[in-house]
């Protein structure tokens, strides 16, 4: 995989925004190699996000930061610029159905996703033995009514021991309290087993066989204090039939769900995500 | 196209139900040229579609219903038999929306359907020299909070002079009154703009792109008196992402809605459809 | 629909090309509503194409490309740009098939393009009512083996009559001349009736029968001398089981053909294709 | 899951075969969940397969078969019967790609599969840790051209020593010897990465690159003497556009690839595939 930066912008639309940017990259010689706009004329605002050769530029991100603040300030931007070279720090949090996490792990062990995971956190302790195979620690952390807050809080200070950048709940089944969702607002990505906002909040599968709908679907968004109400990132469905039961369904699902979280957590590591109010802009 | 029977059962599921109905079809040498077969085993409930060469059986339509009469008593069926010969007469309803209505009367023009569209209803009069062309009679009849008892009064009395067999309603957007819904219970088909349950009710493209989901969808469903609540027959949903405004969803929808309506008709002109209870059985 | 310039650039990539033209674009004001690029590392070449208000730039057409031809000079730019009101001018070919035609005729008698059909060419006479139904010109020009140098010579200069921007083959069945595509590079395009290069050549739906696949789709594609082997513009599949006979497959296959040319057609005529040998960048 | 034995029958189609079927089942008062037809009105032959409560007959495998032959040879019947407490016995051959026997693993891990994996064989060492984390036996099976007859020899012995019911060439990127294809004729299934009968043989991804398709897609197969030429049980695509890389087209076709060789081996394993000639018949 190239060594890239990643800049990402959005601010307030006016004309010159492009122009000052790529100038800015042309002026040290940066070579683009991706290069995304949106204009939202509804609301009146820009998105944009480059991938630049790192090899390219004459210096470091922290340079780059400092050169490039003055171009932010006049145009009120809100930025970040990410390097390809720092993998995120993922932790993967999951109960005792295994086909997302399991998915996960094998597409970190095979190289395909850009970024480390470095914990996975569930309530039971069912995939222990499969985690520990590919040397990552496991952290069984029961939470139940009596022990919320106090799980939650040793939960949270994992998050901060192991630095996580994202938090995926992998068919995690918990849902976290409201304050740990705002600490870790736009880091932490879920995955429901509904084509949303159809069929959110528990047992999915059982909603769409009653309402007798003829696909299924699944969604990854982030998480916020509203469940299942938060940006969405990724979504995708598939066929079923009246002869389809509930099992069939769940199975089927499996096949949704880890696809589609697989692409929207690819999405969001590789910086291609912007959150905008509820919405996304996804530049893939 | 070849000239069939179409029989349609539904009844308590138990042993020998097959067997009692193909050796019936095959005492009188019936030609099975597709047979279906569907057990609900949550509700124990048994479905079956034959299509049976015409000419195989030695006597008519309503011969073999006195000979099938013992037949389904025995097992307390639910039961029709269609003659391909005798298409479906189906009325068209429209409001100033083109695609669907456009969309089916070609299909129909083309000797796509197995039926007879024979008359379209509309509360404008936009579509007339569309429909005219096509040598169907088109009926305006503008409904309006004034005049709606009177105007659906109409409507009821063409759907009888018609004697339609189903009634569409091809982006027609008004609600009909509750008793037509009930008098024509099963017959009336209606095409959402929305992946139902999500975004029922007014303006669906509006409520996805809020939402900000990442896919739209249509649903094509049996009217009932609760909006958008009825039996689906049929659902499809196409890609968006963050850079289609209302007006690109709008136009991407047409496709989804128009393909989707007319699978879903296609398969009741076809008697491929049965309801049971809020959901149904669809023998492709 | 917004009045917009569209322009298009495809030239050897290195640093400095966005830059150069967002500058010029800022310089004259110019409001940037859409803006995509590709770099094609393995040939290094660049691909670029802006959307911008046509009110906000203080001069037309011919102004902007004597102001742009320096820099175009620079970066040895292959590079056009069109005005969103001055809508292509397309002629549709056909053969007694009524499905694609049909379909344009109605995008375009609800304003869902932006062009203009200027005349429909037929080798049979069977659409001439439908067609002269939209008040456009339908020309029957039989082509045989015997007369064919003639037909095709009438067909050229019917193309120069009418000034036709865009040709397309919409389930025309014959193939062009050698001269003819070659005169009308690029400017061609055909929908055939299989997932190429799968089942090129006569009779798609026969071989797919034959070969047992469990999809068959459509290509639109631009037309060169190699039958069926031209640039891809756009593709899509539709699933299929055992139980299709082939004209199952004929009736599924139309909806896709109709939609694949549809989409295909509306990314040319909006300026989204660049090609580039045998292959295309579609901004989308 | 529910014990069940699976009647799949294939004969010349003639009047009187389900009724003949469903009366021995009901005579024996077989509880038939699952019933699917096919008749091949070209070839004028007919498929059937019957999915039955074991406990709801009165005796045992054998016993059927005893009771069913006369039957069967009545009607000139290719048949069988499966019990799906007998789960097939499934052999995994890969190389050093992971993804595909990966997911399988997985998906017989946590019991999705009514299969028993009883051994990998690779031409490489790699996946040895994986597989035998699983407590697969796994066998290192070198095969050069130099060895190619021995090597083969081996592999056909641990076939037999395994008692394999079916073989899975999960990306084994090597071509079976012919003898070996006959031997074990319809028990050998592969998956190959394109959208068949599109870019058979080697590397069909730079293949796909080259032509500029809009979608990639992969299919799973019986293996037959013809490279690429067997029945066709399951396929899928996925979009790309230009901007995918073959690198790209790589990673985004593994997703294909693995759920389209889960969804065919299925099929297989459920008895629902029934192979006539160069065709499938799949009972979904």
């Amino acid at each position: 995989m190239e060594h890239t930066y990643r800049l990402v912008i959005s601010c307030p639309d006016r004309v010159g925004i492009v122009a000052k940017v790529s100038n800015f990259l042309s002026t040290y010689n940066g070579w683009i190699t991706e290069a995304s706009h949106h204009s939202d004329t509804q609301n009146n605002w820009f998105f944009m996000r480059h991938e630049i050769k790192a090899e390219s530029i004459p210096f470091g991100l922290e340079q780059f930061r400092t050169a490039f603040a003055p171009i932010a300030r006049e145009f009120d931007m809100q930025w970040r610029i990410a390097d390809s070279a720092q993998p995120k720090k993922v932790i993967l949090m999951c109960s005792k159905e295994s086909h997302c996490v399991a998915d996960l792990l094998h597409r970190w062990h095979s190289n395909e996703m850009n970024a480390e995971i470095v914990a996975v956190i569930s309530n039971h302790d069912d995939l222990r033995r499969m985690v520990e195979w590919h040397d990552i620690p496991y952290h069984h952390v029961p939470a139940s009514k009596e022990n919320r807050e106090e799980a939650f809080a040793h939960i949270d200070e994992l998050f901060e021991r192991y630095e996580a950048d994202v938090v995926v709940l992998a068919r995690y089944m918990q849902i976290l309290p409201a304050d740990l969702c705002a600490k870790y607002s736009g880091k932490v990505i879920n995955i429901h087993h509904s084509f949303l906002p159809s069929f959110a909040g528990a047992r999915p599968y059982h909603q769409a066989y009653s309402r007798g709908v003829k696909l299924i679907g699944a969604t990854c968004h982030y998480v916020t204090q509203d469940l299942d109400e938060g940006p969405i990132i990724e979504q995708d469905v598939i066929r079923i039939n009246h002869s389809d039961t509930i099992a069939d369904m769940v199975r089927l699902g499996k096949d949704v769900e880890k696809n589609v979280l697989a692409r929207g957590l690819r999405s969001h590591i590789e910086d291609r995500v912007i959150i905008c109010e509820n919405k996304t802009v996804v530049f893939d």
